[in-house]
């Protein structure tokens, strides 16, 4: 496709002076995904794309061994077709679209994946799931890849915008029935689809919303973003053969937006195609346990650092929280890894004695460990309706008498203060730790920071097993 | 599984007496479908499980050759695992999970299957596409399968029941949301699912609804029946491994009934459990055509068959009919076969003049047929709102100047009127006729028939490429 073909200009791809037929979200959105072109890109735009896949593939990487997705290999195995493609951090090999699903689940076992805040969508899994895959089947430069990866995201995030919060609040796992449709554009793109089988593939995938809140808690959550995956890119390569569906099922009258949800915003679909990035709202989480015990961990890791602390050290911990901290994560004897993600008071004592707050650090041996349960109990969270629910206050007293303060006014992961490059690179290897050797990890990370210079983007993919 | 196991007392799966937990909508259906015996079934249910079985058999193969079907093999066929199944009709094997899709896209597509006509569910496709490729896979005795066909469509039409109209009204198309689920518990069952592991099944079936009403009109509604049969059994095969999901996915807050639909009445689920079928509410269309044609059609062929009636024996043909008739298919001039499915004059002249309403007389070539076409011309229709929509009146004027008259009270293929035997195989053999040698399409019946005799269901699969 020649990049001629394609000239953004302000309101190119927005509805504002369009006829009627203009303004159907749908073909706009198909109109977009076919003709955007990598060199058009703003620089921070590519740069938070590979933010984001580099976050994804180490959660990816990291949830490869777990039982959700050994159980997952065991019953699909026996079905798949030929080993085209890679499941990330294990030896095996499925069909394209037996490796969009598994690769899906394991990014979001942990629960560990990005975040756009706006619509609590996790952006990467359906989409970076079902373009992997493809790539491995259909040679695919890491810079049309990595275009395809903002557009999808791009098509998920504005559909979840034109229906948030109430297509949430009525029960739909968003990431699920949005992310279908980020999945179906990125591969669609990435498949070469004219505009019209562009919109049938948004069609497959309107008619394919995978996920209900109710599953949250057990093994069906993570089958959302892959099932996403699996169905965009189903719904991807039927249309590149034709297959009829409808020409505007995002808007229509029995379509998707209307059925989905009670309230819809079409202007969120197509105002700013081409100027504005929901990637760059993209976040990732920095701590492998609730949201709400992120600012209080961060804290407790900062205080550490700066003063090289160590649990001897520490007489008492006081902490001062939203209210929701002890409502969500107030459990005060965790028994397991799992229970100690609900665990305030775990989570800070684990950060103090290890520096870290990843997968590791909420496994049994962690909430076992006699020094970490010891400081657990010398903790105490007040609750204070003024401190917002993205910072905590910290006092720690010594047994040397001293107090040490802090006072976080936005979570490391939050829009206000992103994780570093580094940041990332340390969770992505923390995850990665016993799964890849770490010289084949810092190979991993290398390839998916130089992404785009690559001429086969299956490499990344290849290199991950 | 021994059949002392069950023994069926009145009440016993029913929710009347029970605690609160037992009146759990999800473990209520989901101790039925794993402990109902197939000696248990009456001789009417199973009868008409032998019909049913036979109806979606020969729409499978009659939609077998259709583009929808070209288009759908030849953009999954590179992803297909080991030629486990049978595409019916097609020389191709797929795996299991591919082939489910297919025979249940193939079913549908000339809208000719099944109707449960208090849900509108389409009750076949979905189970039987399920069942019969796991039955290829796994051995299992005809007695195995057509019980786990009851079950799969008692598990659909009973949850459709819950939630309809209120659920179809908003705009989903109840055979892929509702079909699902019956296609997971009946391969659930015959998977050997215990009750926990089968209200897993159920509730990775309710995370998947698929099919907007929006679709229709476009290939993408003969993928809701498929895919609800691929879906199904995934979540069947997935939960058998142990996947873990929702213990009440269909009546928790934020579980299937509650997401969608503003309306649902339990007791239409839970209510005389292995008392009353909904199998036995199963009707089958004798005409490739809108229902509402369907009255007109049938007065025209009995006619003409008492009359040994022809074209040139006919001067005009008048029809009074509901106002929907003309309302939903009053094309005067049909110049395609899909036209013709929209014209009550072409129905009724092709009726008159080959002594059927096929999916061959809805063909381009009938519609240009000379003599049809000359006789669709002297045939006019009088809207009459007191003619119920299932009847129709029609007065043939003949050359020699008798009148012939006749009033359809109820169409054939209603609850009043079903289709014979006779009449089953008659439409089973003009969906094969050009696909199937008459020779095989008579053993195919003969097996359809028989198939409670039979130690390996998937002969039926076998003979039927």
């Amino acid at each position: 496709m020649a990049s001629e073909s394609f000239q953004p200009a302000p309101g190119k791809f927005s509805a504002v002076a369009g006829s009627d037929e203009d303004l159907s979200p749908t073909r706009l959105l198909a109109d977009y995904v076919v003709s955007a072109q990598a060199e058009d890109l703003p620089d921070k735009v590519r740069r938070e794309g590979l933010r984001t896949f580099l976050n994804w593939m180490g959660c990816a990487v990291g949830g490869s061994r777990h039982e959700t997705m050994q159980i997952a290999i065991a019953a699909l195995k026996p079905f798949s077709g030929p080993p085209q493609a890679t499941v990330l951090g294990r030896a095996e090999r499925f069909d394209i679209l037996q490796t969009a699903l598994l690769n899906g689940i394991s990014s979001h076992i942990f629960d560990f994946d990005d975040t756009h805040l706006k619509t609590v969508i996790h952006p990467a899994g359906p989409v970076a799931s079902a373009i992997l895959a493809l790539a491995e089947y259909q040679q695919t430069s890491g810079r049309e890849f990595l275009n395809a990866l903002v557009l999808g995201v791009e098509t998920e995030c504005r559909i979840g915008k034109a229906v948030y919060p109430a297509h949430y609040d009525v029960g739909w796992h968003i990431t699920g029935t949005a992310g279908v449709f980020g999945a179906a554009a990125a591969a669609g793109r990435l498949l070469g689809l004219d505009a019209q089988r562009m919109v049938w593939a948004l069609g497959l995938a309107a008619t394919q919303p995978v996920g209900l809140r109710e599953m949250f808690g057990t093994m069906t959550k993570s089958f959302h973003p892959g099932r996403a995956a699996q169905s965009g890119l189903t719904a991807a390569l039927l249309a590149a053969r034709g297959y009829t569906s409808s020409d505007s099922a995002i808007e229509a009258k029995r379509g998707w937006a209307n059925v989905l949800s009670i309230r819809h915003d079409y202007t969120q679909i197509t105002q700013g195609l081409g100027e504005t990035y929901e990637i760059l709202l993209n976040t990732y989480k920095p701590f492998a346990c609730g949201i709400v015990i992120h600012p209080a961990t961060d804290g407790c890791i900062q205080l550490r650092n700066q003063h090289a602390l160590t649990a001897a050290a520490i007489d008492r911990i006081d902490l001062r929280v939203n209210p929701l901290v002890l409502e969500l994560t107030g459990k005060r004897t965790p028994q397991t890894g799992l229970e100690g993600k609900f665990s305030v008071f775990h989570a800070c004592a684990v950060a103090i004695v290890e520096g870290a707050a990843g997968e590791r650090q909420f496994s049994d041996r962690a909430v076992r460990d006699p020094t970490i349960a010891a400081l657990c109990d010398r903790i105490t969270a007040t609750v204070d309706a003024n401190v917002p629910a993205d910072a905590a206050g910290i006092d720690i007293a010594l047994r040397d008498g001293r107090h040490l303060q802090i006072f976080v006014p936005h979570a490391i992961g939050s829009i206000e203060r992103p994780m570093t490059d580094a940041d990332l690179e340390a969770k992505f290897a923390g995850l990665a730790d016993g799964i890849l050797p770490a010289g084949r990890t810092r190979h991993l990370m290398d390839l998916c920071w130089k992404l785009e210079a690559l001429t086969d983007a299956a490499e990344v993919a290849r290199a991950a097993c």
